[in-house]
């Protein structure tokens, strides 16, 4: 990626405005144009605009950073300012419905990579966006039968400049480990957070809130993100249920050694994370 | 509290080494003395010993610092070096069954008040320990008929000096709360770090550690706690299991309406912690 790369970043919310605020700190790019859906946003010197194709027009590298349940209609809408030669990454947080969607819309009109920044937080907008959002996050990128070699590496290498670790899987692979690491995680801090009453919700410590810190996230973009994953999302919630099971089993009277095992077999699991 | 109050610490664990640094901290009490099984503690200028009843005698406030299940041997052990106008209280996890042990054991051999720090980390022992673990945390008292008002006075204003919120509820009321906002938060980290397999925990990022974090508490102590607090426990599981249900049936194709009210329900019980 030169000097001369003109990016296209189509989605300024905290996603695409961390993109386009490391982008912008770290000189990368020769120009940028951003597209909002309400143009409401109005970082310094970059120009915004409410028409995706108008935004994606002459650029080396665009960016879908939108909602998962919107990346087909605004892709669909960038269609006529994209080149052939235009590198299309998007930043969804499932990889296996987006490729499957976007792989052959973009075939032979632009160079689709599927691609899963996993960075995020609670607040959602661009003015919860950063400069550093995706320093040493990991990024996972998803090529298919359709995408070609050159584009695959040149996402990577720009993902490799903002200094995020890059990891390689198919959209499928994708999807099974996200389930476990995110999106069942997200169910089961939204779960617990509904269990304490106001009164047991006064005395919550950091341990509830680190616990349940997830389920801040905005519910409609996790509607989408759980309803494009629901088959490995229902995969994983059974698994936690049959733990669940476990759990419940071993608090009946005289399973002390059972419940211990429990805990210590968990102790090890999380302690692998360093 | 005067400044000629003695104070005596059973257990040098991490709650009980933090109390010792912070009465250093603030200049509370007038002389301190430590009980440490392993008498492997050595904090600076202060006699630890390994027999609970020596670091008992004489002193005026008397910290029962030992996990759950140690703390009826422990306030045993130190009886015959307890005035019976002796303050006597503890840090443990739990309070119905607590109380019901050291009420009935103390009675006219001291004054016994039942309390829990709401405060911790994942690392425990005395290594870990700080000078300011409780400022800013919920200190929880649980007075039963046993309990004299003047000791409940007592430690109310020792906590008040560290720099922690005091509330005043029963035992029950304690442990039903504290299940929902601790222990089955700590059995469902447990069960969450327990899904993902080696491959998917290499993806894990901040989201998933913080879900996961207090599942990295020492097993020994949890099945201690857990099994002191069974019954509430097991109850807020089944109520966690019911959304859990919910939530599966909500993954269903077409219940996207029923998702999104799960998740936005959730988020705003999770945003009333502010």
């Amino acid at each position: 990626m030169g000097a001369a790369t003109k990016i296209a970043i189509l989605g300024a919310g905290l996603i695409g405005g961390s993109l386009l605020r490391a982008v912008k700190a770290k000189g990368l790019g020769g120009a940028i144009s951003v597209y909002d859906r309400d143009g409401s946003v109005a970082p310094d010197g970059v120009a915004v605009t409410a028409s995706p194709s108008e935004a994606a027009r002459g650029a080396d590298l665009v960016f879908l950073c939108v909602p998962i349940d919107h990346m087909r209609a605004v892709a669909e809408a960038a269609l006529p300012g994209l080149s052939p030669s235009a590198v299309v990454t998007d930043v969804g947080s499932v990889k296996g419905s987006v490729c499957a969607e976007l792989d052959p819309l973009l075939q032979n009109r632009a160079r689709f990579v599927g691609g899963h920044p996993m960075a995020g937080k609670e607040k959602g907008g661009f003015d919860a966006s950063c400069d550093d959002l995706f320093a040493g996050a990991t990024v996972i990128l998803t090529p298919t039968a359709f995408t070609d070699a050159a584009a695959l590496a040149a996402v990577y290498e720009f993902w490799e400049k903002l200094g995020a670790k890059i990891e390689q899987m198919s959209p499928a692979e994708h999807d099974r480990r996200v389930a476990r690491i995110s999106h069942l995680p997200h169910l089961a801090a939204a779960a617990l957070a509904s269990v304490p009453d106001d009164d047991a919700m006064k005395v919550a410590g950091p341990g509830f809130r680190d616990a349940t810190r997830i389920a801040g996230g905005p519910a409609d973009l996790w509607t989408g993100i759980l309803s494009a994953n629901r088959a490995e999302t229902a995969r994983a919630l059974d698994d936690l249920l049959a733990r669940l099971q476990e759990a419940r089993a071993a608090l009946e009277p005289g399973n002390e050694r059972q419940l211990h095992d429990f805990l210590d077999r968990a102790n090890q699991m999380r302690n692998k994370l360093g």
